[in-house]
């Protein structure tokens, strides 16, 4: 057999996925695993593809079999596992060679990593793959960070294996060093939005209209055929049909309501707050899995403080209420969306990295979880509008901000009378409420930080006067 | 001059209001600047209160000067310039001697230079000092961290400084290492929220009931006298009387609507974020004063959006609704404090602190910003409650919980129709819901998780069956 296009360390599940595809797609793929019974194992089941599969089972084997410059896909679990595995590998690479991490790396430990192999002549790729098991092995987002020299030694193979939205493979080289790994974290800041902000219209669905899960599933269809399309409005169809194995009733409703969370939306929150950008419905949405996760506390407060003593959900007429839902959730998925586009733009910044924010909601258009239609909508509207400051002032999405607010307003306001929480919607409003009125209220914060710690203010007529005289008898003449 | 009971380092305005108080309170105090005019200027303006201060030209005078064990308080800029002042102190120190950084330093460096000079044979004590300017020359609230022994040794002369909460002195050692500015920390977070709130509410009185700034001053007089009775209640009246220097109205109308930060809002919810406790309240309110200081991008928001296109906002009563502003007011305020507490709950068990959650409570009811009657209510509910897991499920608080939240759900859902931007408000009612409701909608998320990336989920049923049959074809029979 020939030399191998690329390695791949660690057939866990997403290494085999990612090797079988990239083996599927033509390329030959050396592969090595920590174990040698997992490398034999793998190649056993590989079937048709053993062809273009170089199964190795030492290090020295496996790094021979790539052709150099060698790129080297380490697809093992997030943390010092990866700088170990580096250290293991260094000393048989040449200059010009590739490590690729593309687990789910905290960008920082990627800008580390790709640091310390700045002067030994070898390279780094952070590389974040979104689309779970699935994406994995038929096509996943890929997102790319590192040197553009080593993009392009792998740009023919990644390409080869990404997800293709209306033939466009969704795939793209993003900037140096941390680039792909923060784009990475904040796609997954936005997927925890986005999921919330669907519990949120289940639980108004579920607690308030009091629909059954096939009933909300038939909601959830009929909305997937609208500007919702996505694969998270797909899948809660999908899951909210479900039978239980051990019963009869749908599975969705004996699963517990404890969320997992795995960091990746904690550290979006943390860089937004590093960078001073608002990220309301990612910190609502993270903020609502960790109360999810407190459910013993949960349950304890509601034997002492009660359900809100509120009357049943007033909606009026129904249909109206369900299309207010629907348009509802377009609103606060703009509002959640512009947020992480405004969390990269500023880490675009912040970090030299000139993130592309068309190719970045381009190559989300498939592949990944948050894929949807609206992704090729925030494409165009960052195309047609390249140094917009911000998603909801391009012309399509303040177009659709204005046509989907009102209805927003209804449904936060319905829920918030109904005792239901809803605060990734509200955030959303919040958000458009204050971005979009030039005098805020601030100044009476400016006010009271200066009576009480001199901290100063600037005045709306721009004259040169930052402190108050607070306390000198001097009161409005006017009121 | 016999020698001084302790030193103090950094003669700018907060170091000087520090040594003043004292000094007066019959301590004597050894004090130096890096400049020697500025130590001298010191001494001639300090008047009476030389006879208790010694004004030292040399690090070598300054720490002679000074009583063995020697406490020598560093009140100077925040970041570097305190590990720099600390490197040229230590070598003129003894053992048992003890620096105190009193300036608003992150905890996680004061841990580092407490773990620094543990070897040393000197003792770290990191001080929380709030109150501002007149809190520092008249009494401050003051949180201390560090060894018992070092507390042990300057117990006195703090709580001779500190602030009375009707005789009860504010000041109380709270922990080892970190304890202290960390707990000063979460009390500028929550300082944050409690401004922004009352932000809110301003703004409904402003934008939405169209009142002037005096007639606003004079709702918040009347609400002084009432169960928000508070230090930053009492100056939201006297910022909005005050008159323009250089006009004739309000002074508040003249102020720019940018606030500025400086840190501790963004450090809460970081470590609130590291730890997984919910801090909606702080993280609306850092948005908030991110998003006024965009003022450009708001500027040009309202001219391509338009302010949100509402009807005049429509409030029934207007004495009960301003009835319902104030009840509002108290219940977030309510949720942010929960959760600041909460915040220092976990990080009492993260870091080993043994926080005690009724004396901080105690030492904010006077000398702080925050300080109110409503901590009073606090100290007494976690006194009564001292294993309680959250402030809302005390006995007191419960009732308040029970007594507000319909008033804050129709502010809410009133400012939400009006097109007002309520962040903080809206997150404490999410808050409550969410936290009061042991069903909630994460099995949805769980159900998702599962699909997409195989993160299983547990039942409500605890039987041991953890992932789906998606795709089986296996629906529910009963919907």
């Amino acid at each position: 057999m020939a030399q191998a296009e690329i390695g791949l360390i660690g057939l866990g599940v997403m290494g085999s996925n990612l090797a079988l595809n990239i083996a599927e797609k033509g390329n030959t793929i050396a592969v090595f695993n920590r174990t040698v019974e997992r490398t034999r194992e793998f190649y056993e089941e590989a079937g048709d593809l053993k062809d273009r599969i170089i199964p190795c089972e030492t290090i020295e084997d496996f790094v021979a079999a790539i052709k150099p410059p060698r790129p080297i896909i380490i697809m093992i679990k997030a943390g010092d596992a990866v700088d170990q595995q580096m250290e293991i590998l260094k000393p048989h690479l040449e200059a010009h060679d590739i490590m690729i991490d593309a687990g789910n790396a905290n960008f920082r430990d990627t800008m580390r990593r790709f640091d310390t192999l700045k002067d030994s002549g070898l390279t780094f790729i952070g590389m974040g793959v979104s689309g779970g098991e699935e994406g994995a092995r038929h096509g996943p987002s890929i997102m790319v960070g590192g040197l553009e020299e080593s993009w392009k030694r792998v740009e023919k193979v990644l390409t080869s294996i990404a997800a293709r939205y209306e033939g466009d493979p969704c795939v793209a080289w993003l900037g140096e060093n941390g680039a792909g790994h923060f784009v990475k974290t904040i796609h997954n800041g936005i997927e925890y939005a986005d999921m919330q902000m669907i519990a949120e219209i289940y639980g108004i669905l579920r607690d308030g209209l009091k629909m059954t899960a096939t009933e909300i599933a038939e909601v959830f269809a009929t909305w997937n055929k609208g500007r919702l399309n996505s694969f998270l409005i797909e899948i809660s169809e999908i899951v909210l049909r479900a039978g239980d194995q051990l019963g009869s009733g749908p599975l969705v409703d004996v699963i517990l309501d404890k969320a997992g969370q795995k960091g990746t939306g904690k550290w979006s929150v943390i860089e937004a707050q590093n960078m001073g950008v608002p990220a309301t419905g990612i910190e609502a949405a993270v903020a609502a899995r960790s109360l999810s996760s407190m459910k013993a506390e949960r349950e304890a407060a509601e034997k002492i403080l009660g359900l809100p003593d509120v009357p049943p959900l007033s909606v009026g007429d129904k249909t109206a209420f369900l299309a207010d839902l629907e348009n509802a959730l377009l609103a606060a998925k703009i509002g959640a969306y512009a947020q992480g586009f405004a969390v990269m733009a500023a880490a675009s910044r912040e970090f030299g990295w000139n993130l592309p924010m068309p190719t970045i909601a381009r190559i989300w258009r498939a592949g990944c979880i948050i894929r949807s239609q609206f992704l090729d909508e925030i494409t165009k509207a960052f195309t047609e509008s390249p140094d917009a400051a911000n998603l909801i002032v391009t012309p399509a999405f303040a177009a659709m901000v204005k046509d989907t607010d009102a209805p927003l307003r209804r449904v936060v306001s319905t829920a918030v009378l109904g005792g239901l929480p809803v605060p990734a919607l509200a955030s959303a409003l919040g958000y458009f409420d204050s971005y979009r009125r030039a005098r805020g209220t601030a100044n009476m914060i400016q006010a009271q930080r200066d009576y009480f710690g001199a901290h100063g203010y600037d005045r709306t007529d721009g004259k040169d006067s930052h402190h108050g005289p607070w306390g000198s008898g001097l009161v409005a003449e006017r009121s």
